[in-house]
């Protein structure tokens, strides 16, 4: 197999990806939804950070939860009361717009926001769009303050970061500036909230920016 | 593309892989180096791992770092006298054979450790034999005690688990037993070693069981 027959594999499957995605972003603003694409590394705390969001928005919420394997995320959120679908993947590093059209096919979820969780990986679900309207990223202090150097793809296409875990900054090593210079070497336009999953602090503020973003997008 | 034709291209590039990798392996021995792959998710600690057990072996040792970008954890294992090859992938998720045998044409390295660092991500790279004689994964207690569940292909073909940030459990949910569970359905035999980057703490012991593999090794 040449070199370039793999690029142009790869082409085709990210074109055919595109148009998926553009598509069911645009039947899901008919709908009144706004979408979330939630990315982050292994732990980073993306369930949490989409548990205290919709106890805040006080709007109609539904999650689609991604996983390769295991529902445990899933079970936390129907346990209070968020209607969820969980997908697993059975291996594979990302979430696409194949799998989430699928997921979506049985509901008629209308009037609200819904969050997608993809797999926790920071590398290859940048660059796969879902259908979401923005794509929300979640850092934690406890992986470090160099995340955007090493990752650079994840917070390009970010328009929004939650740098979580920051009730732990006191006993891990975390640059502050160093951590947002790198943000703003990438995407200058991108708006970073300091969070805590545990204790709920932060989150105030990056609601109000999803709420003011969905308001542009959903008409 | 037909899926039937995206599943044989696939198995090609694994195929492929794996004979360049086991080729790679047999190489190594031969010059007497004992070559662990280092897995883990962002932000686990695989660099500082790395440097407490090179500290602690009191053998030559070699790293070659893998990043998307950046040469950051390169640079400090430089400084410390370590001598590192850089490997950037330039945005893809894991190391293949290919890549590590390039970096190491240059290098006459004989008699001693090659701790690979592979690209920060608990999924692709459990998938890319690279020439090591033993895997071992980085994870950490902040990053919760669910992981083996959620990413079950990587504690699966890992033969050592480093348990890090220990000296973080106080603060953060985490369950020991669960962990452990999760890991020994997939793994009855894979040690796990508590240990700390950050104070150093645990190592001993994960280094003892490293020297004994390389020993039934290397010849």
């Amino acid at each position: 197999m040449s070199e370039t027959k793999t690029l142009e594999i790869m082409e085709s499957v990210y074109a055919r990806n595109e148009k998926l995605a553009v598509g069911l972003r645009e039947t899901l603003s008919r709908r009144g939804v706004f979408c979330v694409n939630v990315m982050g590394a292994p732990g980073a705390g993306k369930t949490t950070s989409i548990i205290r969001i919709i106890e805040m928005l006080g709007l109609s919420s539904y999650v689609i939860e991604g996983d390769i394997e295991s529902d445990i995320d899933s079970r936390m959120l129907q346990a209070l009361g968020i209607h969820t679908t969980q997908i697993n993947t059975g291996g594979a590093c990302h979430l696409d717009a194949p799998v989430v059209a699928d997921a979506l096919a049985d509901t008629d979820f209308s009037d609200g926001f819904l969050f997608i969780e993809n797999i926790g990986n920071l590398v290859c679900p940048a660059e796969f769009m879902i259908g979401e309207h923005v794509k929300m990223l979640i850092s934690a202090v406890t992986e470090g303050s160099d995340k955007p150097y090493k990752y650079p793809l994840a917070f390009e296409k970010a328009d929004i970061v939650l740098l979580n875990k920051c009730d732990l900054e006191t006993y891990v090593d975390f640059d502050m500036a160093f951590f947002n210079e790198g943000i703003k070497k990438l995407n200058p336009n991108t708006p970073v909230f300091r969070v805590s999953g545990t204790t709920g602090e932060g989150f105030g503020e990056a609601v109000q920016w999803l709420l003011n973003k969905a308001k542009q997008v959903i008409v």
